[in-house]
Order: structure tokens, then sequence, then C-alpha cells
């Protein structure tokens, strides 16, 4: 079923993206900008899971699900060029290609990320939804993607740096960085299928355990993998003494972190099996994603 | 009347903004580092347009106007600490004070732009208006900020530096860089107040004259001016090279550019009072704000 999602539904997804981009910018090397990253491909687990929210849920998969997926995925590319720019990680290999800035210079980099995220907002205003709904999904995107959402966890993150930090805090950095965006996935998916709002809140649970296991099972590949593997540099959290699961609970301990993160979700799974019509297989496919492989 | 505006009307704007960041920022510095940009001051021109427009049609001056015109300040403001850095503009100065990232450093400023940037489409979408308003107010203001206005005009305001522009090419790089956030002004103006479409068609072309005055009062206080007068670094235009309407024109051929977007702002003006229930005087009042001083 992930699958079939995969390779029939990313796609118009990535089209609804690729089509705002050429429609509305009017400068040719930053729409070039702007396609490069967003053409560089990636897991694009956000609108996955915006797509199979929607789906779990028995609902079909219509434009304007597509086009909220793509805004979302938008606003994490947006996130991506910044966080690469020499002021922030300072990465040069992002997807496995040059980081934007590598290719088009920093100051066109800085205003491809500007113009990502101003144009997820369009995106979604511009869906046949009802003003209603629409307002609801732009304030909530806007507030995970924000200064009390991943904004904040970056800036928590280049605080962090070259400095230890207790768990707890580790885990608020990781809540705002990449826990709000993938909870926005699930919640979004939740409104865009018309659940009730005990719904839309087991969604929003689901999604921070998620969050969690996505972060520590980064940080774990950060350490385990190569960097062909990975199509990003390896070992770059230890090289920059970054305050990792690994590097507070150990390898093994980190494993144990994740399985327990995923066990919660789970969980959570099962209760949404229990409130509302709702199909769990495809869930079980999405978690499988955050766990390790053998 | 545009001076009770400004000493009545314009810290209502400004708390809604710092209300907004107090309530909503998670990460101390980033709030600091949001602050210390809102707080510098500058003219607020483009509130002053949003509470001008709905004056000027005689409606109520409520807390939905200032939330607009505050999320308008704050993609201005977000826009200035992306083109004062390093890799842009890399100015080191801004309304009399050092620039944003001089006192927090690169990171955060990027950080501080992009919250301020997505900060402003929650604070229009948790107004009391209808839905249906909130997602027009939001969708135009992404057009105009985004990668079809403001974004794509500072790339080719990049882009032109060092190199000879003709004078088409400048405006459009101004329609883009300027001349959309001060029309979005009007036209969000016109919009609260509740006005038919061919008067908010008005108001985006009585923007677009205004936009382009700006500009070249803007490029002809860099020559003509001091730094202590403006406030900012002087002469940056010309030590970058940069095609200006100075430089296209001559000092006096750009003055008589200026005088002539502001007569025919003066038409605009007429029809308007002919159009609608509209009190000229604060436009005219507003006019002179773009004028040279004697």
């Amino acid at each position: 079923m992930l699958q079939q999602l995969s390779a029939e539904e990313l796609p118009k997804v990535e089209k609804e993206i690729i089509d705002f981009i050429n429609t509305y910018t009017i400068h040719d090397d930053l729409k070039k900008s702007m396609l490069y990253s967003i053409e560089a491909g990636g897991k694009r687990i956000r609108p996955l899971i915006v797509l199979s929210t929607v789906s779990a849920f028995r609902k079909e998969l219509t434009p304007p699900v597509h086009q909220t997926a793509g805004a979302l995925e938008m606003i994490h590319t947006y996130s991506l060029i910044h966080d690469d720019l020499p002021a922030m990680d300072n990465d040069d290999l992002r997807r496995g290609k040059p980081t934007n800035h590598k290719v088009y210079g920093e100051a066109l980099a800085i205003l491809a990320g500007d113009g990502l995220l101003t144009g997820a907002f369009q995106l979604i205003s511009e869906t046949t939804l009802s003003p209603a709904e629409n307002v609801l999904l732009i304030q909530l995107l806007a507030k995970a993607a924000g200064i009390g959402g991943m904004v904040a966890g970056q800036a928590g993150d280049m605080e962090a740096e070259n400095k230890h930090v207790p768990l707890n805090a580790l885990k608020a950095i990781h809540r705002g960085k990449t826990g709000a965006l993938l909870t926005y996935a699930f919640v979004a998916g939740g409104i865009l299928a018309d659940q009730p709002e005990y719904v839309i809140g087991l969604l929003e649970k689901l999604g921070k355990h998620v969050g969690l296991a996505f972060q520590i099972r980064d940080d774990l590949l950060d350490v385990v993998s190569t960097t062909e593997e990975l199509g990003k540099q390896v070992g770059q959290d230890e090289k920059s003494d970054k305050s990792t699961y690994p590097a507070l609970l150990g390898i093994e301990g980190a494993k144990q972190a994740l399985a327990e993160e995923l066990g919660q979700a789970e969980i959570v799974i099962q209760q949404l099996t229990k409130a509302a019509q709702f199909q769990p297989k495809i869930f079980e496919e999405l978690l499988a994603l955050f766990a390790l492989k053998k």
C-alpha cells in the first residue's frame, strides 16, 4: 500500500510543487535554485505521511491533499537549504548532491529558501478547500514551522553545538526541529480526512512519537552508516561535537530509545483503530520506515 | 491626521507584533534577535499605509487592522535582516544601529528572518476576520512577498550588482523588491475596509506609483544624504556599482521621475475620491512623505 502511494501519489505532490514554482517565479536563477533542491529528491517522508493518513481514513486523495503535502515538503526543503548554509551547519552534500549554496551561491540559496517558505502558504491558500479549512491548515503549518516549532528547534540546535546538553533539552530541540513538521503531517492528514477533534488529538500524539523516533534514527545513522549509503556526509555530529542520542545514551541505549518511541506509536495506532474508520495497515508500513534495518 | 495615526495607532501595531513574538517564541536568543530588529524602529511606512487606507474609507481601526499591518511589517523586517547579511548586501548599519547579524551572528539572523516571515502568516490566520478574508489577505501577502514579488526582486537586485541594467529592467526589479509590499499595504487596507473590486483595483494602481516613487526617493537619498541623517551607510549604491535611478537618469532626471510618479498617484487619488466614500486628505499627507524635502 505504501509502495503504491509512493509510486502513484508522490509524483502528483511533486508536480504540484514544480507547477507552482514554474507558474509564479519571475526570476530565472531563483527558479532553478528552488527546483534544484526540490528535484534532488529525498525520502518525501512528510508528504508520504499526509497521503498515508488520508488513505488510512479511506478518503480520496484529491488535489488539495497533494497541494497541502506539497506545501509541507516546500517548507521542509527550505529548512534544509537554510540549515546547510555556511553560517549554520555548513554542509557541502545533501541527498547525494552538492548543497544549494554550493551550486547557486549563498545569496540565491537564502532567497530560494525564503521563496519556498513564502510559496508554501500561497499554495495552501489556493486550494479548493473551504476558507475555514485553508486558514486552519495555514495556521497549524505556520505554528509548526515557526518560532514555537521548527525555527526555534534549529536555533536550539545551533546553540547546543560544542556543548553538552541533557537528554530533556535534546528532546525539546528535536520536538521543534523535526517533530513539529512530522506531527503536522499527521494532523493535516486528519483535517483533510475530516476527522473529529479527538482523532486529531491521537494523530498529534502519534506524530510526537514518530518525530522522536525519526530523530533518534537519524542520529544513529550518522554513526553507523557510510556517506555513500546516506547521501550526505556521515560522522558530522561527532565532528561538530553535537549532543545526540548515541552520544548521550550510547548506541545500544539509543536503539532502545528508538524501539520505545515506536512501541508508543504502535499503541496510538491501536487507539486510532478503535476510535475511527481506520485502516491500520498503512501506518504499520509507515512505522517500519523508522526502524533500523537489521 | 497622519500625525495622529502615527502617534496613536502605530504603537498598537507594534504591540501586536511584540505580543506575538513574546507569546510564541520558545527560544530566548531567537526572541531577542527578532525583537531587536522590530524595535529598531524605522519609518513603519507599510503599516502606516494600511492604517491610512482603512481610515480614508472612514472605517474603524479594529485589532485585525493592526494585526494585518503588523504581519506586513514583520515581513518587511525579515527582508531587511536577510538583505543585510554578508552574502547579500553585507550592511553593518540599519536604522542607525548595527545590523542583526552584527549583534546576534549570521545563524540567528537567518533564523530570526525565517521566524518573522513564518510568524506573519500565523498572525493573520489568527485574526477575528472571516476565514475568507483571512485567506485572501494571506494569499495576497504571500504573492507580494514571494517568488513573483519581493523575493524575486531581491534576486534581480543581487544579479544587477556590478552590472549596468536598462531602466525597464530596473523598474521590474523594484516592482518586486519594494513595490509589491507597498502595493499590498494599500490593497490590504481596501480589503479591511470592505471595498469593492474596482476600488481595490485603483488602490493597486496607486500602490504601484507610490512603490516606484519610494524607490526613486531611496536611491536619491543614498546620493544626497549623510549617513547620520539616513541612519544607514550612504553611498553604498555607488560603492557596489549598483544601477540606480540617479545613475541611469542623473540626479535631476531622477528627481523628475519621482515627481512624475507622485503626479500619477495624485490622479489615482482623485479617481478614488470620485469612486468611493473616500477622504483624500490623509493620502495627500501620505504622498508628501515620498517627496524630497526642499
